[in-house]
């Protein structure tokens, strides 16, 4: 490694990855199945075709073909904001006065501030293919409904974005970046649907959440012709599409010839991380690597440290597929006090399946813990992180801190899933010392645990 | 040109300039000296230095050296967000079904969202360089008072932005994402300074203006020990910085032989412009091409399109020196529903003697068209462009149809200066249908003009 190591260590569009990687190919033990919430049977791809795009589908259930060729009428979009910067952090690591080297992807140099995006484009163009008309989904923090509304409004399709209520007050710009891109966006619980009516009666000044908000947009996908429901993180089709951030780190990585030590990512319901992971995780599943990775989750919503491996419905309303997951239940509440995305009570079945293997840890932080981290990065790095990446930013910091007091030269990389210029609030918040911490008790979780399906699959284990 | 052009073309890290280029050091006929405000005679660079830091004012008065070294120092910071990209817009071409190519350099992806970084990196390093503790400012639509708090709190510099108020009113989030950045942040006018005093006197609820914001900044820093004031735009020491811009982006176009028909910029005082097209205007002042560059500025603040060619303050006080250029007089106030910025009344001294000689255009755009343009970018390339920016776009898709009406293939290359992020409320007006031009009076110009200085150079010309 006598090369001088650049700040910004490029691809050149020719390097943009073709093909997703499959990481489920490469397991050896693969997450359990997805269920029929009625039959309790694995769920068939016509099962989930009445409410998905039928390619994603296809890709949510295959298990074995390990490189699946990325469309190429998608690369040219793909082209237009990738490949993104795997940024060398030397003046953090010139501040820490630490020894490790620290690497971070950046995902957030595109409009919709994040990662996300790579999955929207890629469910925007299968829709498209398809010979749909329209496409629902929701969101909270907002970055995927920005990402699904300028997929939507490139690929000429209409999108219906069920926000968070709370969300949609809080973010009055996301919300109208997300309309000028020519979404209708509705803020949820909303009475458009029988989800959204219902949950409105029982409780009329919710702030609603996001399992209600996907609940109601599913029942409106299900309800309209030639739509179809899409979703921005936990299913393995979104991971799949995620895995070109991993890839594209790797490739610029072995440019060099760098080997990280540590990977770390933030983990709501599991996207960026899967994503940023997947090629280094099937080195370690080949033995040939001793990578740690490292999930970090606010301690506001613990899935994976406090959570279940559990049968579970993704929506509040009990109307999805049965998933195999870490969760804190569908009815868990997370507290409104929290900053951000990161608050879905489940993850993601190939990472809670490789949790429960022990391939990957897992991590918690307070929110205020996790400003000091970001505000820190914000000056000595340039560039403001959203609050989800900077969980990431938190752990990687102690970690590097780590390496100081042991004098170890490790090499951290981390996921920068995103921006904070739509989160501005929660920033005003922390400079103005108003912002708290929020950690479940243990009653908020059993109240959570209550809502987890009564089946015969979840109480053998 | 068989060789097919990649949306994105590329720099690597070592092909970031090294050197600035000083576009008056190849004019044959140079703009006319500063002037001291007392005196009337040339400024000297002890005059200038009570006000700006010593190496600036040296860039400042220097008309012969044709590079100047950008130092290695600032070179790193540069090295963290640059290159910029400069990319091909494909997707706007094919929208339009234009013949013309189309480029766009993209200076929004740094966190303060503008080219603005470029100098405000470079003059927070000579103050530091120089033994400074503090620097002041003043921002108005916002970005460079974010570009100043980021390279403030890089170089360890304490820092004053003066906001003009109005600004500091409808964009809460800039404001709080430059005391995010540790800077010290005062709506203008403010009690502060005389000046502020002052005008608050005259008129309690005034909105405030560049103009009146610089004087508060201005006074701030002669008034404190080891501080000087930085300004974002119009001199000629920023179009000095700004030179890389171009640079970039005639480094990248070099490699694939690309040679620009038409350069399309905004304008407000002329930072970004000045930057995109000096070493483009380097060729034509040299007969080497016919590159036609065009200015956009706002029909509301028509410095270069209804102004005079005149001595003239750059603050409403009338304190600072007296620069030759295209203005409206500093008294002139620009219309509070125009957004974003462009809206200072005059233009740097270079391209306003470029203009006077026949060598620059200049056009105006009103503010529904900019935004009619900027929303179909939005969605046909993906990037939320900053209003200012948007004239330029407007201009840029004006001449590619202008190509599909004649059939003619020409190259345009335009200056994507930043991104809208903090520009919301704007927007949100646009898609409201709440947003107006204005226009202004000859009456409304005869009051600025009347603010201009009554001296013997403006009354022979």
């Amino acid at each position: 490694m006598a090369q001088k190591i650049p700040t910004r260590l490029y691809l050149s569009e020719d390097e943009i990855p073709k093909y997703w990687y499959n990481l489920r190919a490469d397991m050896k033990e693969k997450p359990d199945p997805i269920l029929h919430p009625g039959t309790l049977r694995p769920a068939s791809a016509a099962d989930l075709e009445a409410v998905f795009c039928k390619e994603p589908v296809a890709q949510e259930l295959d298990e074995t073909t390990r490189l699946i060729k990325i469309p190429d009428g998608l690369l040219d979009f793909y082209k237009a904001y990738r490949p993104a910067p795997l940024i060398r952090a030397y003046f953090l690591e010139k501040a820490l006065g630490t020894p490790a080297e620290i690497y971070y992807k950046h995902e957030g140099t595109n409009t919709s501030g994040s990662h996300k995006l790579n999955s929207a484009a890629a469910q925007a163009y299968y829709a498209k293919e398809e010979g749909l008309d329209s496409l629902t989904t929701e969101t909270g923090a907002g970055q995927w409904g920005t990402a699904m509304a300028m997929a939507c409004a490139f690929y000429g399709l209409d999108l219906t974005v069920y926000m968070v209520k709370i969300s949609s007050e809080q973010k009055p710009y996301r919300k109208a970046l997300i309309e000028t891109y020519g979404a209708n966006l509705i803020p949820s619980p909303s009475n458009t649907t029988e989800a959204g009516r219902k949950i409105l009666e029982r409780d009329p000044n919710t702030n609603g959440s996001l399992g209600c908000a996907i609940s109601e947009a599913v029942e409106r996908a299900v309800k309209t012709d030639k739509c179809r429901y899409v979703l921005g993180s936990v299913l393995n089709h979104v991971l799949l599409h995620q895995s070109i951030i991993g890839q594209e780190a790797k490739a610029a990585l072995d440019k060099y010839n760098i080997k990280p030590d540590i990977i770390i990512g933030c983990a709501g319901g599991g996207s960026n991380l899967g994503g940023l992971i997947a090629p280094f995780m099937a080195e370690k599943l080949a033995g040939t690597s001793h990578t740690r990775f490292i999930a970090v989750e606010p301690a506001s919503c613990p899935s994976f440290t406090r959570g279940r491996y559990a049968y579970d419905f993704g929506d509040t309303a009990k109307t999805t597929p049965l998933l195999r997951m870490y969760t804190l239940g569908n009815g868990f509440i997370p507290s409104a006090n929290h900053a951000g995305g990161l608050r879905y009570h489940g993850m993601n079945p190939i990472l809670s399946k490789l949790y429960r293997d022990g391939l990957l840890e897992a991590r918690t932080a307070v929110q205020t813990d996790v400003f000091d981290a970001a505000v820190r990065f914000a000056k000595i790095e340039g560039i403001l992180p959203a609050p989800e990446s900077s969980h990431a930013i938190k752990i990687a910091i102690d970690e590097a801190l780590e390496c100081k007091r042991t004098g170890e030269k490790k090499t951290i990389l981390f996921g920068l899933t995103g921006t904070g210029y739509f989160d501005m609030t929660a920033y005003m918040s922390y400079n103005a010392k108003t912002m708290g911490d929020y950690i479940p008790t243990d009653e908020d979780l059993a109240r959570g645990f209550a809502s987890l399906p009564d089946i015969p699959q979840n109480k053998s284990r």
